[in-house]
C-alpha cells in the first residue's frame, strides 16, 4: 500500500534550497525520529502507550520524501489503515504528518547548535509556534491549558469531556498535551459546546515531543500541532500560551507540570502575573487533589497553595470562574503592553528551560531537600517526575531501566516518603501506564 | 428575569408593514402555539417528553414581540435558565427561537388558507426550507436523514453516535426530527467526525413541528431549524430533502416514517429513484429489525423489502454505502436535470400529503384490511401509527385521550394481530415514552 | 449567436409553482418590457440615449426563459457582443440581466395591484430593495447618493471622478440612477479609492426604472442594481437609501431631483432629519448653480436654501464634510431607534408618492403659482421636469411628442419665466440630450 | 506632526530577538536607505523623478521603530500629507511602509553575506517573493508583468490604462516596476475590469529597488510590494513571477529589461519555455517599436525577433492573446512538474545575476562588440542600459555623473552607432526623465 500526500500549511511553498536541505536531513540520523513520529501520528486511535509495541507492530511502515520542481510531496508505505476513511486519510491526520515534518526536518535546520541563553531559547519556542500559525495576533485571551493523565477511569475521562464542553460554550479554547484520557476528553467536550454556540475559530491546540508523542498520539480533533524538541521547551510553549490552567488528575507527568507551574509562578518576578490555575476532578478524585496539595504544601509551602484552587464536582464552576478570568488576563497584558498571545513577560529562570537528561546519573544526583529556596526545589523535584515520565513512556528511558535497572532517588527522609506515598498512590490509581498492562515501577525511593 | 434578544435569519430585516403584521399574528390565536413553541426550544435539556409537565413548569414564562423603526426584537420573561450560559443565551437557542417565530408567526402570513393541490404544498414545503436557508445551491448530495425513537436505550443511543462519526468523517451531514435519543446521536457524533475531517460547512438540519415540538425539543446542535405546520408536511420535507436514510430503532413514529417512506417508494414513478434506506441498529436490537420486517412483508409485500437494506452492528459499514450511493444520487438528479437540493420529481400522491387528524372517529373509521392496493395500505397504516404517536406525546392526542380514552383500532384481525405484536414489542422495549414514567397504550386493537 | 445562462441572486432556487409563474409572465404583456430592459443592460457602453435606436439596431434580439426541474436559465439570442469577453458574457452584465428578471417579472407577481397607501408604497420599495440584497444590517452609514446629468462636459465628468476618488478614499459608497455621466463618474473614481483603501466591500448601487434604463443603462461597476417601477417609488429608493446626497450639474432629471428631495425636507416632521446634501461641481460650473440657487430660493423660499450647501471645485472639502456627517447620521437614527440601511423615519407625504403620469392633459393641468404651500409647489414642479424628463428620453414621452406635439406648460408668469430661463440653460449647456444629436425642445413654457 | 502606526504583514508577529535585531539594524547604516525608501513611499503622487528633490524637501521627516514587549510599532514625524487622508494613514501607503521595514531592514538579516551561486541568488529572490506573501499556492497562471517607461505622453498613458482593462476584464493580474507612467496605467485600467467582472482576488504586484524607489514610488494600488535589493534580483523576481510580459513604450530602463529577457530566452534550455511576450503601443508610437526591433535584430539576431510579437494600437488583441497563452503556460508548467506560482525551470546564468555596478571603470570596460555570443551580448547591453538608467534616476549614479563626468561607452562603431541612435530617441520623445526638466544626458558614445 502506497499512499502519496501533498504538502500542508509552511511546507507548501518551498524553494528549491529547502528542499535539498530537507532530503538531507531525512536521510541523516533524524530520520528515524522522522519516521517514528509519522508512525505515531498515524496509529492514533490504537490502544497501548507503549511505543516499542508500535514500532514493532509496523515494521514495514515507511515514509519518503519525493522532492518536485514545485516542492515535496510523501509517500506512505503501509501505513496503519485507521489512519483512512475509505482509502482516503484524515485531514486532521494529514495535517499532522506534515506537521510532523516541519518540526522534526524543516525548522531544525534554523536551530542546530544547542541553545542556552534565556532569549534564544525563549525565540525558539515562540518561532515554532509561528511557524505551526498557533500565534493569533487579533484574539482575546481564551485559550485554557488542560493538564492530566493520559490514563484516567472513565468517571474522570467524563469529567474531562463535562468540563471542556463548559469551557466551549464559554468560547474559550482548549490546549492540550495531545493524546488520549485528560488530553482528549476536554476537546471532544469543547467540540460539541463550540457547535452550540456556532463558534467559528474553535482551536484545539496540541503541543508535544518527539520522545512521548508515540505513547500519546495527538488526536485528530487537535487542529494546530506542535512538537517541541523537548520537555522544557513543551512546557514553556505551554506556560507562555496558557489564558489559563486547568489542572486534572494525573500521573507523573500531571506532577511535574504542576511542580514546573509553580516553581515560576512563585518567582518574585511573576507576583502580579495574572494566570488562573484551577485543579479539578469529580467527587470520586477528591482525595486525589488532597494527597497532591498536602505534597505541594509539604515542599513549597503554603504560599504555593495560593497559586491555585481546587473545584471538586463542579465543571460549570470550572467554566465560569475561568471565563471570568480571562477579563483580568487582558487587562494584565494590556497594562504591560504584552501580547494576548504569547506571555512575554512571565519570567522563566534559565534552571527551568535547561534540558534534564533521565540518566541514573541525574536522577541520583538530584538534590531533594527540603531545606533549600522554593524555586530550587520546584525545579529538581519537576526533574524527579520527569524522569520517571520517561523510565514509565519515552524510549529512551525505557531502554535505560531494562539495561540498568531502577532509578534511584535518594534524599531527604521526610521528603522521600511523602513522595514514595504520592508515587504509591499513582501506581494504585492506575495513572501510570495505560490498562492492560502491569505496572512495574522504574524508580526506587531511597530515604 | 427579563431577557431581550436581537433578530436572526430572515427577521433581520422586516419592514414596517411585516412587523405590524407579527405583532397581529402574536396577539391572536396563534398566540399560544407560539409561546409554547418558544418555551419548549429554550427548554431542551429537561428529561420529560410530556409537554403538559413543561407547561406546569413554566407557567410564569412568557415572550413579547417588540417593535423598533427598524424591526423587532423579543423579550423573554423568566425563561428557563439552562438555556443560558453566565446570563447569555446560547447562540444556537437564540437561533432557534427566531426559527419559531418565523415559521409559526411570520410565515403563516403567506399561507392562511388550506392548501390542498399537489403543487401548491410542495410549494410551501420547499418555500419554508427555502426560508430557513436550508436548501444550498451549489452542494453535492450529502444530506442523511435519520430516524429512530426519542426513547431509546444507552446501547442502542451509542450505537447512533458512532454511526453519526462515520458519515461525518465522510462528510456528510445530518438531517433529523430533532429531539433526543436517535435524533440527537447522529449530530453529536458527526460533529465529531466533521472536526477530525476539517470539515466547515457542517450541516446539522431538524425538521420538526409544533406538536411535538415539546416532547422532543431541538437540540442546540442543530444548525438549521424548521418548523413545518404538520407531520405530513414534515415527513414531505424530510424525503425531499434526503439524500440517504438511515432508520435507527424507534417506536410508532419510526414506524410511521418507514410507512410513509415505502408508500412513496413504491409508487411506480419512483421506480428509479435512486434514494438509498438503511435500517440499522446494535446486534442487541437485531430482534426489533426482525420484527419489524417481517411486519412490512405481511402488509406490503416482498417488494418493499427491496426498497432497503438491513445492516446489523456496522456503523462503518452504514458509512461506506451510503456515502458511495452519494455518487448514484447525484447522477440521477443530474440525468432527470433535478436539483441536489430537493427532490422535485419524487411523486407525492395528494393522500400522503393530506393532514390526517387523530380523533376517535378518524382512527376508527381506518380502512386497515390487507386486500387493498399496497400504496393506499401504507398510507392507511402511517396514519394509524400517526395517531398513536399523537396519543402519546401530542397535546392534542393526549387530551383526546383523556377525554374520551383509547384508540379503538379495528381491521381485518391477522392484520390487527400483526399490529398488536408490533406495538406490544414497543412497549415492552419502552420506546413510546422516555424512561421514568409508566407507560399506558393510548389504543386499543380490535380485530 | 445562442447563449445560456445560469440564475443568480434570489432566482437562484425558485419552485416550480414560481418557475410556472414566471413563464406566465414572460408571456404576457410584461414580455416586451422585460425584452427592452434587458436589451438596455446587454448593450451598455453604446454611445445614444436614444431607447428607439437601440431597439431598432437589435430587432433580431430576443430573450427566453428556459424552465428546468431545478428552476430556470435564460437563452440570449443575438445579444450585442460588447457585453462579451471572449465569448464570455461581462460577469457584471450577467448579474444585471438577472435583475431584470427578479424586478421586471419575478416580484411583480407580489405587486400585482396598484399600491396607494403610504405604509405599502413604503413596504414595496423597502422589499425590491431587500429582495436584491441591497439592504445590509449591520453597516455603519456609508452611502452617498450621486444625483447629475448623463450629458454633462469633460471637465465636469472628470470632475465627477475625482469626487467619487475622495469619497473612495473614505471607504464611502455610491449609489447612483446608473447611466452615463454623473452616474458613472463617481463609481469609476470611487473604484481607485477602494483600491487604495483596500475596502473589500465596495458598493455601487444603481436604481433605475424601466422607461429609463435604456436611455441611462446601467455601468457593469454597479454591483447592485434594482428597477423599480416608476420614478416616484425610484426616488424614494433613492432618499431612504441615502446617508448623504450630492448633486452635479444635470439637466431636467437633476432638476426633478433636487425640487422632490427639498419638497420632503421642507416637510415639518423632517425638521430634525439628519441628511447632508451637497451640490457641488467644478469652476467652470459655478454659474449653473448660481442659477439653480436663484431658481430654487423664488420657488421654495431661502428656507429651502438651507437644506444644503454649495462646494464649488473642490472634491476633497466634498468628501471631508460627506465623511464627517456620517456621526451625525448614525447619532440621529440611534437616537430615533432607527435602522441603517432603510431611513423609516423620513416623512413622504402621498403626495410625494403617487405616480404622475406625463401626458398632455396632466403637464398642461400642473397648477404652477408661487402663492400655494411650498410643499406643493416643490410636488407640482417637480411633476412638470419630469414630464421635461419623459419628453426627451422616456419611450412613452417620447411617443406622446411624436404624436401630439409638445408638452403645454403655464401658470403664474413669474414662475414660468424663471422655468423658461432654466430650462434654455439645461438646452444651451447641452444637458437635456447626448451629444451627437440636435435638441428639439418637448415643452412649451406659458406664461 | 507625530503619526504612530501598527505593523501589518510578517511583522505583525515579532519575537523579542528579532524586534532588538530590528532596532539595531535601524541603528546601523542601513538606516538611511530604510528612511529614504519610507520616505518614497510616503512621497507617492509627487510630480518629480529626482530623489534629491524629495529628500531635500523633507528634511525633517524622520521615522522611528519603538519595540514593545508584543512586537514593533513606528513613529513618523513630519510625514507628507498627502500620504493621509482626514488624518489617517492611506491603507495602500501604510503596508508600503511595513513593506520597507520587512525587505530593508528585517529580512536583510538572513542576508548579511553577498550570495554568489546560482541556487542561494534564486532562493533568496523566492524567500523574499514568498516572505512578501506574493506567491500564490492554488492559483491558476494569471500574472501579466508589464514594463514601460515611467514618463511617457498622455496617449500612450491611456493606451496602457485600456490594455489593463482588458487584461482585468480576463481576470488577469498586473505586476509591474511601481511608479508612474507604463507601470500605473495597466493597474487603474484592470481595477475597473476587476471591478466590473466581480474579482475578488485582484492582484497588484510591485516589484522595484530601494535606489528606484524614490523616483518610481508605488502607487498605493499595488497591493503586494517587494524591494528587491538591486536591480538584477528585481528582474529574476519579475521573470520567475511572469506568466505573460507585456512591454510598452519606454526609454533606457525598459531596454534594459528587454534585453535581459531576450537573453534569458536565448539559452539553449529555455527553448521550450512558454512565456508569451508582446510589444505594444498606440498607433503614435508605432515607430518607437520599428527603432527598437531593428536594434535587437542588429545586436541578437532574427532569432530573438521571433521571442515576441509586436501589436500596435490594439488592447483588445493584447488581451485574447494573453489570456487565450495561459493555457499554454499552465500545460509547459505541469509537464515540467513545476510551480505556477514561481518559473524554477527557467534557466538564467550567473551572468544575468550577479550585480552590475554603473562606476565610470565599469561602463568603460563593458565588452560592446557584435562578435561575441548573443546571451553574452545581452547582458553586456543590458548592462549598459542599466548604468544609464543609474545615472539618469538612481542617487548613486547621479552623484558619479555628477562628481566624474557623464559616462564613456565606447565599442565597434556599428553597435555603438545603433545604440547612439536608439539613445537619441529615448530623449527626444522625452523618455528619459519626467516633463519639466530639461534632459542632460548622462553618457557618451564612441565608437
Amino acid at each position: 500500500m502506497l499512499i502519496q500526500l501533498n504538502p500542508t500549511g509552511v511546507l507548501d511553498l518551498l524553494s528549491q534550497l529547502e528542499v535539498d536541505l530537507l532530503e538531507q536531513s531525512s536521510t541523516s540520523e533524524r530520520y528515524k525520529l522522522f519516521r517514528n513520529c509519522a508512525l505515531a501520528v498515524l496509529n492514533v486511535g490504537s490502544h497501548t502507550d507503549s511505543s516499542l509495541e508500535i514500532y514493532n507492530k509496523y515494521k514495514d511502515f515507511d515514509i519518503r520524501l519525493v522532492s518536485r520542481e514545485r516542492g515535496i510531496k510523501i509517500e506512505l508505505i503501509n501505513p496503519p489503515t485507521t489512519a483512512f476513511v475509505d482509502g482516503e486519510i484524515i485531514t486532521g491526520i494529514h495535517e499532522h504528518i506534515f506537521s510532523v515534518i516541519r518540526d522534526i526536518l524543516f525548522i531544525c535546520q534554523k536551530y542546530e547548535k544547542d541553545l542556552t541563553d534565556q532569549k534564544s531559547i525563549t525565540h525558539m519556542v515562540f518561532d515554532m509556534l509561528r511557524n505551526a500559525a498557533a500565534l493569533r495576533v487579533n484574539s482575546d485571551p481564551s485559550m485554557i491549558v488542560c493538564w492530566g493523565g493520559h490514563s484516567i477511569n472513565e468517571v474522570e475521562y467524563k469529567y474531562t469531556k463535562q468540563v471542556g464542553y463548559e469551557l466551549g460554550l464559554r468560547g474559550l479554547n482548549i490546549c492540550t498535551g495531545c493524546g488520549p484520557g485528560a488530553m482528549k476528553g476536554p476537546m471532544k467536550g469543547a467540540t460539541i459546546g463550540h457547535a452550540k454556540q456556532r463558534n467559528p475559530n474553535n482551536r484545539y491546540l496540541g503541543l508535544t515531543e518527539p520522545s512521548i508523542i508515540a505513547a500519546e498520539p495527538p488526536n485528530p480533533i487537535v487542529n494546530e500541532l506542535v512538537i517541541l524538541p523537548d520537555i522544557e521547551k513543551r512546557l514553556e510553549a505551554f506556560i507562555r500560551t496558557a489564558h489559563g490552567i486547568i489542572i486534572f488528575p494525573g500521573g507523573a507527568g500531571t506532577a511535574e507540570e504542576l511542580l514546573y507551574l509553580l516553581g515560576i509562578l512563585l518567582h518574585p518576578e511573576n507576583q502580579k502575573q495574572s494566570l488562573p490555575v484551577i485543579l479539578t476532578g469529580p467527587k470520586e478524585s477528591e482525595n486525589y487533589f488532597i494527597e497532591l496539595c498536602k505534597f505541594v504544601e509539604m515542599t513549597l509551602g503554603t504560599e504555593a497553595l495560593d497559586k491555585f484552587e481546587v473545584i471538586i464536582d463542579n465543571p460549570e464552576l470550572v467554566g465560569i470562574k475561568l471565563k471570568s478570568a480571562m477579563a483580568n488576563v487582558r487587562d494584565y497584558r494590556k497594562s504591560q503592553g504584552d501580547a494576548y498571545y504569547f506571555n512575554w513577560t512571565l519570567k522563566i529562570e534559565n534552571d527551568f528551560q535547561q534540558p534534564f537528561s533521565p540518566t541514573h546519573k541525574n536522577m541520583a544526583g538530584l538534590d531533594l531537600h527540603l531545606d533549600q529556596p522554593k524555586q530550587q526545589l520546584a525545579a529538581n523535584l519537576r526533574r524527579a517526575f520527569s524522569g520517571i515520565v520517561a523510565g514509565n513512556v519515552k524510549d529512551e528511558g525505557i531502554q535505560a531501566i531494562k539495561q540498568d535497572g531502577r532509578f534511584i532517588l535518594s534524599g531527604e527522609p521526610e521528603l522521600m516518603n511523602a513522595m514514595d506515598k504520592l508515587l504509591r498512590a499513582f501506581v494504585e490509581q492506575g495513572r501510570m501506564k495505560l490498562p492492560g498492562s502491569k505496572y512495574t515501577p522504574c524508580y526506587e525511593i531511597k530515604a
